[in-house]
């Protein structure tokens, strides 16, 4: 599987279709993954922790196969069992537990329709359907450049992957996902359950440093890796006292 | 008002959104317009004319002003009267016949949601309603670069707009819109009303020169405009033959 980075064009629930946010979503060659959806304006409510949500996982969180629906056509099955997930960290209630299962569809002008359902009020109550469009843009560049929209500009032949997880036994969990130039990351304090204990960071690279940051929340940013000038798998770098596994490379 | 390019991200009649074409809407700084709509893989049916519609108008046919939807919220009206349309051209049953009243507004992630009604069995019959989305591009660059995406790239300073329109009198119309460096453009026979007397071009601009083409339909193509090296308003240029007017430059 080829690495990804997947811009959120629409989010519908019902009739209501619009985009708040700067979302992307981040998936490894692997298979590891996290979604940053910052407020592209947050309201004054939402300014203390200005996300729609965010979640990561390690590929065993996430199961992809081929499947068929309802009218018959083949579709992409991925079922998420998130690792990390605000509105569990948050508990914030009415809204999703456990295993969201999803249903991917590649339309014409290449963007990927992503259908599912919620269960905010329990897997025996109503599930709430949502549809979201994703379109793929170039990991290698800066810009939002959109592929395979018709153009004849497809993805890059060859795209980086790296992912770092925060080692066991220091109170923490936190991953970073690198696609290409762009990397996503969170560090959570377990013992927390609050916004002062998570921690979002989103940076384009340039020469294997972090260049420009678009999303930098929280008090312990200063604990991300950085730096990707000498990264191999399996060994583990040490930033502000944190330890990282690097669990891709 | 700034010479604007859109790409359609998604359509959508009732409950169905998709995407199959590679749609790209040009709008001059005076406000002449074309919209063409290739498939992106035609079917059997479509190849003996691949496009969902094509559209343009002068700024003759286009109304804008602002006005307030049902919740009250300030949005842009912009009514079309096509100066051309394929499907009257085409004389296509059951299509919209007349102006087309639409609603423009922005979303915080920068695109703009386009909606309104088409009337296809007659302005006293039912309306069927409509939602076209669309993320503005950079016109300046090739690739198709998102702007106003929440990454801080922003619509560029200056962008170039041009517009031909074929002269009266020679049995054809016609018209080219060129918006930074994309250039959009249809001829169109007076006489022939069938998919025979159309000809559609879209084509990138290097060094004042077509240099790549996306869409080159008809059999008349070399009688569009390629060179912009030296237009100025109010002149006309001849094309193999087609005299042009430059209404816009």
């Amino acid at each position: 599987m080829s690495a990804v980075l997947l811009k959120r064009l629409a989010f519908q629930v019902g009739p209501n279709i619009s985009e708040n946010t700067f979302t992307l979503s981040s998936v490894s060659k692997e298979g590891h993954f996290i979604s940053l959806r910052p407020f592209t304006k947050p309201t004054k409510e939402q300014e203390g922790f200005p996300f729609e949500w965010g979640f990561a996982g390690t590929k065993e969180n996430l199961k992809a196969a081929p499947t068929k629906d309802s009218e018959g056509n083949v579709v992409l099955q991925q079922d998420f069992d998130m690792g990390f997930d605000t509105n569990v960290y948050l508990g914030i209630e009415n809204t999703h537990r456990g295993v969201i299962n999803t249903f991917w569809k590649t339309w014409d002008s290449g963007c990927l329709e992503e259908s599912g359902k919620v269960f905010p009020f329990g897997k025996d109550k109503e599930g709430i359907p949502f549809m979201e469009l994703w379109q793929p843009i170039d990991p290698n560049v800066k810009d939002m450049v959109m592929l395979e929209a018709g153009d004849g500009r497809f993805a890059p032949s060859s795209v980086r992957s790296v992912v770092f997880k925060v080692s066991a036994g220091q109170g923490y969990e936190g991953l970073i996902v690198v696609v290409g130039n762009w990397a996503q990351g969170y560090i959570a304090k377990e013992s927390t359950k609050s916004a002062e204990g998570i921690n979002f960071i989103r940076y384009y690279i340039e020469g294997d440093k972090a260049s420009h940051y678009y999303t930098k929340f929280g008090s312990e940013c200063n604990k991300f890796p950085t730096d990707l000038s000498s990264v191999s798998v399996n060994s583990t770098v040490t930033v502000n006292g944190l330890k990282w596994d690097i669990i891709e490379a």
